[in-house]
């Protein structure tokens, strides 16, 4: 039988990350591919014993649950934000399940086909996938290493009238790049006299490299609440597997958000969030982030040793002041994606550039994560990956 | 700021049943109105042993996990389908964030605005949500005690050239219905000539009220694996805090249902697929699964007890086979929805029919579950409730 796919899936195609991720799994390769925090950092402990408060709260924690989120778990996350000057109430949160359920909510209940958001060039290819999957128009608006150029995402917001502009300001998927002050000011304020919503996905944030260095969530600079949208997740500072991240925005926008959910898969896994509650409140999370902190920088310092040891025209990258990325650039005439295959066949994983983009890809750009591996492995892979780098580049000369 | 939603958000109305959930757990009311399993017969025990092991097999329990599910646990759930006929490899399964986002993505990656489902009617209102949202034309098929009525089926299959046909063919949602052997085979012929997809909707087929009945689900009469959709969930025989259900069908559905999820939530929350693939493996689901049955239908037999003592002409309801639910019609005259404040007054809640129907509802129906109340308490519930609808009926004479 031949089946008629919805009009829909013809935009809809498998991210070439995650399709690269079940080959990488099947080897023995070295992986700088997927955006995986490293396992052998996972608090395994504390989640273990926050699953076993759970389940001594009693049965209720394994009935159905309200689709909001269980309240006392939206409370700690109230409390979390708030530290990083983020003023929100529990009825301004809800729990998703991972904070990529997050934009696909958002974008299934504010966009027609055919509306407009704005997003940087590059960026994080799974939000591209829903945007397209709803058949919305994106746009991106120039960028440097401070965020969006003002004058381009003024003209565009003009231009073409978006109902919202995502933006990963800080520690960028697949970038690296944290957003200036003056940026993150300029884009709230031109969404507050146009009247767009600014999506503020943030799931890197508290990964940052130098504890003196602020970087102000644009929610946070946002004090009326009334125009970004912030979500974040659990699943870089605890456990991916757990799939809980939450979104806070506008009441009247989360409160649609959550009549979605409730068709979409009408709660997240509440012994997820009991446990989570429960982690929140017993286990010095803070503490732990700084463990992961220290130990992504000192891997991320590796990396970037073995980058600078390329001295040729053409090649450059970005040093990331957080997050789980370098963003690399090789000269115009290289295409990395012929490229990965001598690299894979060497042991050695990364991610093109070209899926990033929302049209005209670079062709010569790639995504190196240095948080999954091993200080060893990092250190291995790079010496191929660096080899197989330099003698394209000896034989593009 | 007044916020532009898209368009599909007009037809997204809240679950008037989730939303009861919620005032209902604020008080002390018998409920008669979820779909709740009763959390006192939840395996705890088995639940807990099967978390600790998967904690025990290490962090890649807790790692980012492919989209697809778990390969051991897709395993487990194709032997388990086996046991009912229903053949299956692994790469035709999807895990799925309950069997809520299986009907939400088949809807997504099948449906433009205006394409046609045919369903029961009433029907699964959380089923209807999910059409409604991505503007799929709803076509109600008629039905009887047996299933959909072949005539209107034929008729309308040619009359509206449908994508699908939406059954839960098994102790249906909300009317407790099964459908008869002969009206599955006559569904799956119609489907195969004039080349339609079954949506088989299968959440209760496992709770069964009489171990001699067999019900042969429609996908295990669709031997080429061509035309049926098939999903369940272990909400209903487990627990359902952990969300998760899975979706079989023809590979090409699977494989792009499988996209449009790594868009929705990446992947199922992987540490309970890990934690259910332990319990399948370990805990006599079987066993359990008998105690199920006895004790839910010990509870219908209750209900029907104090059913069967209101006689009135025009009051009447369907006694269920199995599943979690019985289906009630009052007289023409009387109007559910306002008698519920006077039951809720007295302490006893259900669910309006109203919600489940397609399009003009018949207002004189209601929704019993007896499986979340135990026994003590649902005596009580129904005495208070047959009090309220034979005042009713007295006034109404």
């Amino acid at each position: 039988m031949k089946y008629g796919f919805a009009r829909r899936v013809h935009k809809l195609k498998s991210s070439a990350v995650r399709d690269l991720l079940k080959i990488i799994n099947q080897g023995n390769i070295i992986s700088f591919a997927g955006g995986l925090p490293d396992d052998g950092l996972f608090p395994l402990e504390a989640v273990e014993n926050a699953f076993d408060k759970a389940f001594q709260s009693g049965k209720q924690a394994l009935q159905y649950a309200e689709t909001e989120g269980l309240a006392p778990f939206r409370e700690a996350i109230a409390e979390r934000m708030a530290k990083n000057g983020i003023k929100s109430s529990i009825d301004d949160i809800l729990v998703t399940t991972g904070s990529q359920q997050a934009i696909d909510l958002f974008t299934r209940i504010m966009f027609d086909p055919g509306d407009v958001v704005l997003t940087e060039n590059p960026t994080y290819l799974a939000a591209l996938q829903v945007f397209q999957s709803y058949e919305v128009d994106v746009k991106p608006v120039l960028s440097d290493e401070q965020g969006m150029i003002p004058e381009d995402l003024d003209n565009k917001v003009k231009k073409y009238n978006p109902k919202a502009i995502y933006v990963i300001p800080t520690f960028s998927n697949p970038t690296g790049k944290a957003w200036s002050h003056e940026r993150r000011e300029h884009l709230l304020e031109i969404a507050k006299k146009r009247n767009v919503i600014i999506f503020e996905d943030d799931p890197y944030g508290e990964i940052k490299f130098d504890d003196n260095e602020t970087f102000v969530p644009i929610a946070a600079m946002d004090t009326e609440g009334t125009h970004v949208l912030y979500t974040s997740t659990f699943s870089k500072t605890v456990v991916p597997a757990l799939r809980t991240g939450w979104i806070k925005g506008p009441y009247q926008i989360i409160r649609m958000m959550a009549q979605a959910k409730q068709a979409t898969d009408l709660h997240t896994n509440s012994l997820s969030q009991h446990a989570l509650y429960h982690l929140l409140r017993d286990f010095d999370l803070d503490s732990h982030i700084k463990t992961l902190r220290k130990t992504y920088c000192s891997r991320m310092k590796i990396m970037k040793e073995l980058l600078e040891s390329i001295n040729m025209p053409g090649f450059s990258y970005i040093v990331p002041k957080g997050g789980m990325f370098f963003w690399v650039s090789m000269p115009d005439a290289i295409n990395v994606t012929s490229l990965l295959d001598e690299a894979v066949k060497r042991g050695v994983a990364y991610v093109p550039g070209a899926p990033f983009y929302v049209d005209k890809p670079e062709l010569n750009t790639l995504r190196l994560n240095y948080t999954h591996s091993a200080p060893d492995k990092l250190k291995k892979g790079m010496e191929i990956l660096t080899d197989v780098f330099s003698n394209t580049l000896t034989n593009a000369k």
